[in-house]
């Protein structure tokens, strides 16, 4: 039987040592290289690198594919944060109980230092994935994923529609909240996890067949990871969680409980999760698989 | 004779109506696409996208291979130029005679409309280049000269310095302010312009040593290119550079005017323009490489 809390910490530790080499605190100029390594190496609990590296190991793959995705997929992680905590976006002080990127270092700091890790995630992929064959879809899949077809474009219907923006000025005339609410979870959170896994099967040298099932997977976890986090929102205490709670109700934000309540969202998550296993249950990796996304969707912080 | 006005005019037209699909304006969420229009088509003199393209070319290159990589170095630039504009960075309200992205769309708009340019530049690469296997070498290219060895390290040194920071806690220890100068110039401003002449020859096969040799032209027109700004930024009027002047001056800002003088400045710039055209004489696009060069050098905006 499987460890699980044993697996994600040993994994975590695996990722976050093979990271730690990338910005050496004396890179020039200072301190931009202090500045990447604060954003990145902040604990986090890297859900999408674990994902990228059960998949592409499950799926017979090579570390020297496998990894430098899977620190992409952190390093834009990790700027999506850093740029989210800015005063003009959330303004955020605080994050896993640290100052943010732009409190501890200054604003334009803020702002260059998530620049350059996502500058970067591209070249981690390019530049040090051993088969040169997959760096075109890698690079794909993570430019659609992270940008206008995935967690920027999420980003943006989030923002505007914290500002009171109607889910009909954001995306179609005829578009309702229920709509604008799944387009920004999906966006948002979901498409960087589907990035992972369907990347992950990529650095595998994944058939499309089997490659397709896993992102249907990663699609459904993707979903359920945000929906927890919005009951967690709701339910969650500030020390547990290391941040603030109870902000997304607080900013009148678009959520799942807001929308359907506590109940039927956690049911609709629970749906997502069996869904999930059920599709992934042939594959070798089907294991580690079902044990990550239960996690996810049974996480308490 | 070649007529480089006009040469400029039609590829800067052609770079644009290749790039205006992009990002058709009712595209999901609204206004993304519209803002990313408007940072990108905003009457830049597309430089970057034209030296890559006119090496391309000149090197015997296809078309589907190069103008996905000018678009590419295009949408850098306008993110970066959205960035900088930022109230945190330069804080300017205006740009080529407009307002700044962040003026115009908000500034939460801004930071994920600069995001989602830089994204995206390497999807247009990796997802529209038609020969698969010079796309991880443009990748690196571009992620690095316009990362954390190039335009964001620039970007870094030059806001410290702005902020009263000595070269010596920027770069190291024994660095004097006429490296530090040398440093923001070489990354903020050259490191892309070498990215496109580079990137130009690859997009074209080119064998390395002329790869090498197309390189060292665009770091001494690169060069060459930010002494020329800071010579504008002196003797400009603002009328004609369409934003504000005198600027660095004001701001304290290391120039290479306020270091060397004028004279010496323009003396320098004039032995770059030499040097370039001395060393791709040789090459087929010798002819439009060097009225490229004394373009760079002569522009009075």
């Amino acid at each position: 039987m499987l460890d699980i809390e044993k697996y994600l910490k040993e994994t975590k530790k695996e990722i976050e040592e093979y990271m730690s080499s990338f910005f050496p605190p004396d890179m020039v100029p200072h301190p931009l290289g202090e500045a990447m390594r604060y954003a990145l190496l902040n604990g986090g609990k890297r859900v999408r690198a674990i994902l990228a590296i059960t998949i592409g190991r499950g799926l017979q793959g090579q570390d020297s594919n496998i990894l430098p995705f899977a620190a992409a997929l952190e390093m834009i992680h990790a700027y999506s944060l850093v740029h989210d905590d800015l005063p003009a976006m959330d303004n955020d002080d605080y994050r896993r109980g640290q100052l943010t990127t732009h409190k501890k270092f200054g604003e334009a700091m803020g702002i260059l230092t998530g620049d350059a890790l996502l500058t970067h995630a591209f070249w981690v992929i390019a530049g040090r994935t051993q088969e040169p064959t997959i760096i075109p879809d890698l690079v794909r899949i993570l430019a659609l994923d992270a940008g206008i077809e995935g967690m920027v474009a999420g980003q943006v219907a989030d923002v505007l529609a914290e500002r009171q923006k109607k889910a009909n000025e954001i995306l179609k005339p005829q578009s309702t909240d229920a709509e604008l609410l799944e387009y920004i979870h999906r966006n948002k959170t979901m498409a960087l996890i589907l990035a992972a896994c369907e990347g992950g099967a990529v650095t595998a040298l994944a058939t499309k067949e089997v490659r397709e099932q896993i992102a249907e997977y990663g699609r459904k976890i993707g979903l359920a990871f945000q929906i927890v986090d919005d009951v967690l929102d709701v339910e969650g205490t500030e020390q547990a969680m290391g941040k603030k709670v109870h902000k997304d109700s607080a900013l009148g934000k678009l959520t799942y409980p807001g929308l359907w309540g506590l109940e039927k969202s956690k049911a609709i998550a629970a749906q997502l999760l069996a869904e999930a296993c059920q599709i992934v249950a042939h594959l070798p990796c089907a294991e580690h698989l079902a044990a990550l996304a239960r996690f996810i969707v049974a996480r308490t912080y």
